[in-house]
């Protein structure tokens, strides 16, 4: 077994104490599979649907499992996180079931339907520029006002550990899956699940599927240093160190190919994904995965389905176009 | 237990057969909750996915049971069917698993779709006209020409078992339920379903959910044309018997109520269905259903999700329709 106690945010111990938190509050989501898909990419895959997950995404898991840890006193001022969308909507539901405010600081630009996810569940809408400066500000003004707790989207060794979760099911509904592809972006997701994955099963391989533009900066990685402050920037303090030292490679996607896998979600598995949710499927199926010999032996691929919370008007024009 | 053994086309051990002939053969499906839905209604509802079964619709049971139920002999001339599309897809694909050729007689007016599904499993098209007669007459030259085995899309007793065969799954999956909503149409699925579920739990409500014309063709027969493509066909001397025996009420809707009912299911469920899988749903929701005390001890309602086989510009259409 790796050995990845107190080396990062969070370990197998912290995941499991997690699973035990959560477990009543969340789906645990069906993993899903195809013949027609497992003959286009010459391999058995398992879609992990966190589309089906409470809030229609992963990012429940960790937002329930930070809102839960909270000891009463700090619970009751709330809590407040800035997000583009699923983990503001899944912080709201998280703390609509504890019975306690939530603050969402939310981007202009946000997708009208992750916005409408927020007010659903509860959550205080507080609007904000689409900088990261901006959203920050807010967020900082609201925890002065209400000394509500904040909860990032991905640093947080609460929200790695919940992420984690999918890793205890996805293993223990198909253990003979030999290699792991999951979407990256500021790394909880991936961090959470390499971390519980390598610790059950260290001859596992975590691979992450990116769309171009974010993993130009992360394939060049090991090259400079300069790229890999980039990188720490994008990723966070908690989350960069795993990725590093646990996830395998990285596979880059056009966004052409993404729109082309959602719209093999939506016909041949009859499942809703967002953009980000058919990442790994559109990995998979890329070139870059299937003509290179180091992933030859990967036989029996999990993809996580991150999430699927899409404007249909958006959907509808990505469906066309990769027709 | 209610004494069906003898008295109908199938019974449960009929249905149990099936089962082990074919588990190893179907996706047993995921149930899918949704505490927003769960809200709506006023229940707890439980959706079985049939939209992920192989094929895309709840017809690959019964037609695989058929297809592995034949001797060698009579397999090796192959099947032939007459379907406006799922049943269609669905023997096809059994066939193609056991080696021997398929039929398929589809109407001119069958969604492109559905046609697509049965020519990737590698089923014969032979077209016919819209009308109940000519498909028939079609399929009736097929025969004669090849020998190949009729099998009929819901009249048949191998058909009935198989599709029998998710009240077995469903039922374990969550033994709390007390109803299960069906969509109906030439009968099958709720046959089968409904002698099952009486059999293990005789307490069970079964209900049909038709869309409004079609259900007045159980009693009256008249013409339809409705956008549930899959629910336009007549119960059979197999079924008839079934549902007026033990099927307990029709909730009729409208299509205006199945448009609704789909768009919950693509946003909230994140499930991709045809406008006779949604059937269930629209049902549970209506005020013939809500309004009505006869069913006010219905707390845990299983919902066949029968398919998820839709073209997309078709279901865009339904979708701005519905909003």
């Amino acid at each position: 077994m790796e050995e990845t106690k107190g080396k990062y945010a969070a370990d197998i111990s912290s995941i499991k104490e997690a699973h035990a938190r959560i477990k009543s509050l969340v789906h645990k989501t069906p993993l899903l599979s195809s013949t027609s898909l497992n003959a286009m990419s010459a391999r058995y895959l398992y879609f992990k649907c966190e589309c089906f997950q409470k809030g229609g995404a992963f990012k429940f898991r960790g937002a329930s499992n930070a809102v839960f840890s909270l000891n009463d006193e700090d619970a009751s001022k709330g809590v407040v996180t800035h997000s583009s969308g699923n983990h503001a909507a899944a912080l709201a539901l998280a703390a609509k079931l504890r019975g306690i405010p939530s603050y969402i600081v939310v981007p202009k630009n946000a997708p009208t339907c992750k916005v409408e996810n927020v007010k659903r569940y509860g959550g205080q809408i507080v609007w904000s520029e689409a900088s990261v400066q901006s959203r920050e500000e807010v967020a900082n003004k609201v925890w002065q006002e209400t000394g509500a707790i904040f909860i990032h989207p991905y640093n947080d060794a609460r929200i790695l550990s919940g992420q984690g979760t999918i890793s205890l099911e996805i293993l223990e509904q198909a253990p003979q899956i030999d290699t792991l592809v999951v979407p990256i972006s500021g790394g909880g997701l991936i961090s959470g699940i390499a971390l519980a994955a390598k610790s059950i099963n260290p001859a596992i391989r975590a691979d992450d599927a990116a769309q171009s533009k974010a993993a130009g900066r992360i394939i060049r990685l090991p090259e400079t240093n300069t790229i890999a402050d980039g990188l720490r920037a994008f990723l966070g303090d908690f989350t960069w160190p795993v990725v590093r030292d646990l996830v395998e490679d990285i596979i880059t996607v056009e966004d052409s190919e993404i729109i082309k896998a959602m719209k093999l979600c939506f016909e041949i598995l009859k499942v809703v994904v967002e953009p980000s949710g058919a990442i790994g499927l559109a990995a998979v199926l890329s070139d870059t995965f299937q003509k290179n010999p180091a992933w030859k032996d990967c036989n029996h691929i999990g993809i996580v389905v991150s999430g699927g919370n899409v404007d249909m008007a958006m959907l509808w024009d990505s469906l066309n176009k990769g027709s």
